[in-house]
């Protein structure tokens, strides 16, 4: 990307001499991201043209520089095919070595975001042949099915990952689970509930086809907002769960007006986990008492996530594998990106992916 | 039961008038547990004969005394089809007040275990046609699919899901779980690791039949300690989790040899629960450095449980009925209550259930 | 209290006849609360009149109707000085029985507010000579020091016990501590900081006097508004916390703005508890993204206590009665209750209780 | 250390040049443990002679290779007196990188324990003048008291702090902690009870002087063993409890009776933590059933600790810098090193320290 709001282009570079503990990676399929429209359009801070979009990605070791396991103590050799934590962390700050949650780690950067083409060694990015691990990476071994299929693992998966953690230390099996958002955050959030032994299912949104998808991977009830006024959605939540509402509520749409009409959906001391924001989006009107007090209710944001989080979604995508290859709709050609960012951007797609080597 | 290791006697008892509060049950199923084969014996200081055994069952409401409603807050009426908390809670203790462990309350008592037929209202156990409920008992109402498949989830069924609340909390999707002993307790526990999102469900045991059993209900690798040295299991084990050991281990058998071959199978820093003793087993060399220490291990002994987890069971249940009803292999009439308890002294039956009115 | 916004008045009435379960407790201090400002202001919809206010409450048992005992199992009989929960739970319902999160029973009712003089048995509140307790309410046995010491255990106590709870399970030792609110509910919130091993405590507030109570209670940083901005204020936390933020803040203030001040001063990954609102406050425009989504916070709403609370607070006043008691600083006669719900009013008093037989 | 069983010696070294990362640092004091009277005797399979024993210290940066931050971000300069994690560990690891339990590492080594003189760069032990650390070493920055009393952070309140994060887990304000062993071990497990509110404090052991440097510390009750039969310790432990037992205990000892001893003392649901040991003990009998099951306990088994446990550590130091200091009661020079150990095998210090340059 060298401009935004402008189509994406093709630029040939050499790859560099690998530094101690970098792996060289041929990327096999890398995701397009809801943010990479953002990205595209300008939206995001955190950029540095001219750069590689692309932060989520499976690929092929081409080379090491040195030897290499696993997070789980696998060894490394060229040919294997590996996801990653698209986050690359220090391991000193407060967050690696103090409080245990490393991907608030306060020096945290991430492939296809964070480096542009200039920084070395360059090759920073997944909308790319090949790709350049740092040495300080954790990576994960996969099988050897269709690498198009994990790759949502690396991103949405392990972000809802990391969203369902805080879920799961509030519900018990049987709970009854609200997602509001079908899109790729919300459809894992759906696999993960069902993973989790919950008992209602509940997903909000405005997308027919997403949503049957989400029946697909388990939702018991789908809710369009076309067709259900707020107060039908109330009134639909309230009968399922004996008038009490549900106990525990996960918003993964972005949107204020979720976050404003999920909260009374959540019966008194359950939690709401708020894990749809990529990027500021205003200010809303807050009845602080009436959502959070007399609720007694437990609310979490999330921010991104951590390897642990890649190898839950890692793991809930080979256990269902079948279910998780129908949520690649698109496929594109890597010279065809800006035709997968639109079919994204225009919600046609569930998930498009870019596939170098097709 | 008039006395122990005798052939049990149908009596003839007169319905009493209800206190308020109280509730008459028609028994439509009751649970042939392995601890009731115990007590048969006399192997249970808990007993005053005669009484009526029976600790687990399902029924429908015939009157009540005053208003009830179920710990959802449904209200009942006679003809409902319930499920209760086999244990009575005094509401007032330490446990009930205090620590909100109200399955360890100092007065808590059971149905078919704690009341003699002297004891007032005298129908106290679920061997029988008629049980009256304890103003004090937490009730839940069932839907109208066959009685006796609910039948475990009063006993086994919700141990098991105090004993996996535990298990949850150390275990994130896609973890290894490993289960010693295939019989109900076990299988519910293998139910309850497929709805935690479990990846390896290892199960050991000795009696093959139970072990398939678990593979319906989601056990990944059954390993028969007649086929299978304790050193090849181990191997077993290693060899699926990259030589870690899993990160939960649930006792699920009374054995204590099951606890000291299980402990070293568990990763460091993991999880043992142990869930499957009824009553004194004597003692054990143990290890301690090695097992516990070394390993930062967490054990967490399992004792009842309590009404979240009876809701927990009767959701499982109602969530895999199919599944849950192949578990019931065989019926009796109540006047063949003795040949019941044969069979599951035998290990012939899986879960055997009285059927006072076929 | 017969009219809103009147002086109490005295009346006389009988002592019925005790239910069984039932305790007659000679009053012999009360706590006058800020709520019960707002009640006597008619601000609060829960009331029938005339009522007699007081939650909050110590005194003598003058008899009982049967056997009783404490929650931790002690057994009481006439002249024991007793403190109680002032709110009295069903025991059956969702929250009693599933969740065991008592506070929030559905059925829950309190001492000195949701009854009224005509409901039996009539003495329902602590501004009284003679209290009734519900054969529900759970009690604890106080040592022979002075009762007025104890009675901001009853509430304002216990609901900075429920609040620091949630406080502890997001802080180690040494961890930084923010408090909003120099109250009697601040002033408790301090003592289990320190009672915690919190390194920093900072206090914010108004009024200076309260403030340096906080000082005497562990607080180890004040911050007066009046002498600081809220960008000196932000300063003075980043400035003693290596520019993280607080690890903790608790909300003790029921003020929107403080919550809109607080939670930017809390780290990354940390924890916001709001436990100072008693009553609907309105709204406030809410930047979710900032505040919650980027912070990765944990937000937390408090209502209301349990039994469990009650005990904790209690026992930190025993184990730093001297502290305790200067918080103390007036007393009124049960004729001057008016004259003390001015001193509240007026912030003139840090904690008033009525002592009916001075 | 060149032979085990023999005096210690002083060897000459030479200070290599620092590889990037390195922090040269000259020890201003180091602790004598208990483990290295042990270590010394032959008794740790862990060591490579010959190798300089020492890992606990505290020293000022002599110079670094590179810029360096602390864990809190503080930026290091020369002439910084600092405390470090005295292990090492990968990053890359399972627990490192998924379990969040970083003290496990697999590749976790320790200064002074696991490296040889030989192994670079040589300067291994805090049994010396001088230190070079990893790069890949956590250190805090300390004020300017004496270093000497901020030694025992790095090892024994480092796993105190450990173990007591599982005990805060488990306790309340108010609640009842037994803690077996007055050693620096269960001298900074009695700060920590202290800390965290505990009500009562019993500690037990057979020293009496170290016993009473638990009251200082906070201890209330103190049970020696020499004047109390394992019987009258349970009366005691019983009639402090109202008959329940304590509602945690900790182990510091490293003695199996203390184990066996102590579990009975717990109440039932609560916890019992094992600190003590460092290395293998043998077996016990062990009455699973009784101690485990129908206590529903849980038990938790504690290995070293992590960069956050000596940061606890040391802000409970600093925090009680006074009553700290009196735990050194025994200060030798680094030629005296041998007659150090002695003095801690003989159990007349209570903490003794090597200052080098006295």
């Amino acid at each position: 990307m060298a401009e935004f709001n402008r189509p994406l282009e093709i630029r040939e570079m050499e790859i560099p001499d690998l530094l101690p503990g970098q792996v060289l990676v041929k990327i096999m399929a890398s995701g397009i991201c809801g943010s990479d429209v953002h990205m595209q359009q300008g939206k995001d801070p955190r950029l540095a043209l001219p750069m590689s979009l692309g932060h989520e990605g499976v690929g092929q070791i081409v080379r090491m520089s040195g030897e290499k396991t696993t997070a789980l103590g696998e060894k490394l050799k060229a040919g294997d095919m590996i996801i990653w934590n698209r986050g690359v962390l220090c391991g000193r700050c407060y967050h690696c070595t103090i409080t245990h949650q490393p991907s608030l780690c306060t020096k945290r950067w991430a492939y296809g975001i964070h480096r542009s083409v200039s920084d070395p060694p360059h090759l920073n990015g997944c909308y790319a042949e090949h790709l350049i691990l740092s040495e300080k990476t954790d990576i994960l071994l996969l099988d050897d099915r269709d690498p198009a299929v994990y790759v949502p693992a690396s991103c949405s998966g392990a972000t809802a990952a990391h969203a369902f953690e805080y879920a799961r230390s509030h519900m018990n099996i049987g709970d009854s689970v609200l997602i509001q958002g079908p899109g790729p955050l919300g459809i894992f959030l759906v696999a993960y509930a069902k993973a989790s032994g919950a008992g209602q299912i509940i997903v909000t949104g405005g997308t027919q086809s997403r949503l049957e998808m989400c029946r697909e991977f388990g939702a018991t009830v789908l809710l369009n907002r076309h067709d259900n006024s707020p107060e039908e959605t109330k009134e639909a939540v309230m009968s399922l769960t004996q008038g009490r509402g549900v106990d525990v509520a996960i918003e993964a749409s972005g949107s204020l007006k979720a976050v404003m009409d999920g909260m009374p959906l959540v019966r008194i001391g359950g939690a709401y986990i708020s894990a749809g924001f990529g990027e500021p989006a205003g200010s809303v009107q807050f009845p602080w008492f009436e959502n959070v007090i007399r609720r007694n209710l437990h609310v979490q944001g999330v921010w991104v996530s951590d390897t642990r989080h890649v190898l839950e979604a890692m793991r809930l995508v080979q256990m269902n594998y079948d279910m998780f290859s129908k949520m690649i709709t698109h496929r594109f050609k890597l010279e065809d990106a800006t035709a997968g960012l639109n079919s994204v951007a225009s919600r046609e797609a569930i998930k498009a992916v870019l596939v170098p080597n097709d």
